[in-house]
């Protein structure tokens, strides 16, 4: 599927007419689900609406900042809504425990996305890839239902954008996206303060794994490489097994055509995290190590321990990139 | 001085009248003073004007892939112009050797900054401390003019507005940065291109030099620092003492107030660079020190070795904090 698929008519008088209504968003929320979220529900609630927000587990920590956090349900129970909305979800496992719930109760079911992969589930579609942000497709939305903006709205949608294009970097980020962004901010949303809590700001704790991460990266072939051991995990004081943005950093060095990052989990499996520049493919590794994922950006989840993985994919990275690597252009100093 | 001080009306019929067309920027040019400055240079040009770009040393070399680089001059020759037009610079000091050969040759000088300390030297102004770029204000008299804006000039223009807002990320980004961006995108400026090659993009170098940097960051009381050798310098294989963007990262450090980066220069000197957070100021210890800057960003050269360097400048950031840092808050994960 690569057209929209934009009933907005249908949606627009399906939530004029509804009282009672369910948002949902997908599983491991990010900045988008969670923004989309809470500022659709915001501007609903300032129509009288009776709104339930859920995800499972409820909004992650350092997203609680934002307006509205507080009242997103973890779990719903039993109830009947006349419409249930899924958010920046491309089918319904996506949705969880409280969206299968909301699947089986709620009257009808609105769709709104932008992963070009969406199963078009649901009886509504608000599906458009082309949108660089599910917040993107909220925004034009209230815009049809020409509803008046509150600054908590626009907080929580610039949030989507923002986190959702790591701040306008990505390459589906449009002329649209940026009309948006501005309107947001004239309606009040402070672009600063959002850039620094969600992009720029980091804990001390990714310096000290950084530290130990950094002393372990390999370069040659054209392949990057470094690893995230349990040892430095519990060195930075982090109990999560995380990168810490390794991956990123990596995969920004110019000479570089392929990164991998090697995570040890807890259990002694090790988590790979592959990306490449664009004209390669690392997703029919993945896919092959029991993974999965995109061209540009993929994983999976192997044994370990650490050495071995990476004896595994680093020989077939450079495999895959056959000498091509030396003709990428330095950019940069 | 505050306000803007914009001569619209002066500046569209001088450059109307002109033929010959001096255009310089500040030395030491930054991705918005060669934008500016290529963006204005290839507008000029097409309505048929001679123009003569100018900088000392010319273009840097990372800045080299953008449309008109090579026609600027590292030099000029004793000439005559109708004009010159000196771009985000906020004194005569600022524009070197060429502007000081375009200060004594050329009939009228526009001065466009965005500095709020320019001195207003030059006839005509357009100098507005609200925009987030010089480049913001050549697109402002662009448009003013009326002229078309072909995608040679959008490109530069948004490398100008990309860069030194890092990516739409400082505190001085206004809806109006946002519009600009949007109409430079619109005319054909490839924004995903122009924020990897500039703002994401690195030199393998950079990790190497992070590698050794980041094994000496101490962090207490507040106050995080690092060290860049000379001899890390060597070892990543950098010429010039650069800190690869490690100040930048210190800084991005929820828990930390204020950070420091000492730089040990060829001839044992140390470049001290610090910068904190809101509600502190480094300015006044910087200016103690023999340098200067603003207040969440300031600098100072002094004596080195290293240890003495840290040991001179470290207790003063601490007694400065005075034990306010630990209000902050923790913001992201």
């Amino acid at each position: 599927m690569s057209d929209a698929r934009l009933d907005w008519e249908a949606a627009c008088s399906a939530v004029d007419r509804a009282r009672s209504i369910l948002i949902v968003t997908h599983i491991s929320p990010d900045g988008d689900a969670i923004g989309s979220l809470l500022g659709l529900t915001l501007a609903l609630r300032e129509r009288g609406k009776q709104v339930t927000p859920a995800v499972d587990g409820g909004v992650p920590e350092h997203l609680r900042f934002l307006p509205g956090a507080d009242a997103v349900q973890p779990k719903v129970s039993q109830s009947r809504w006349d419409v249930m909305i899924a958010l920046d979800a491309s089918d319904e496992a996506r949705i969880g425990d409280v969206g299968a719930v909301g699947l089986a109760q709620a009257s009808l079911v609105i769709n709104l996305d932008h992963h070009p992969t969406n199963t078009l589930f649901g009886a509504v579609h608000l599906v458009d890839p082309q949108a660089a942000a599910a917040a993107e497709i909220v925004y034009a939305w209230l815009e049809r239902l020409d509803w008046a903006i509150p600054q908590t709205v626009a907080t929580a949608l610039l949030t989507g954008l923002v986190t959702d294009t790591i701040g306008f970097r990505t390459s589906n980020v449009t002329p649209r996206t940026l009309a948006v962004a501005q309107r947001l901010m004239e309606a009040g949303a402070p672009l600063h303060e959002l850039m620094v809590r969600t992009l720029v700001s980091k804990p001390y704790s990714a310096i000290e794994l950084w530290k130990h991460a950094l002393a372990t990266v390999q370069f040659s072939d054209g392949v990057i490489s470094g690893v995230v051991s349990q040892e430095a995990l519990k060195q930075a004081g982090l109990k999560d097994a995380t990168d810490g943005g390794l991956v990123g950093l990596l995969s920004s060095v110019a000479e570089a055509c392929m990164a991998a990052v090697f995570k040890e989990l807890a259990d002694g499996r090790v988590e790979v995290s592959l990306r490449c520049k664009p004209g390669f493919d690392v997703s029919q590794l993945a896919l092959e190590l029991g993974g999965g994922g995109h061209a540009q950006a993929a994983g999976a989840t192997i044994d370990g321990p650490l050495a071995d993985a990476q004896a595994r994919v680093i020989p077939r990275l450079i495999a895959h990139l056959n000498g091509r690597c030396q003709h990428v252009r330095t950019v940069g100093e």
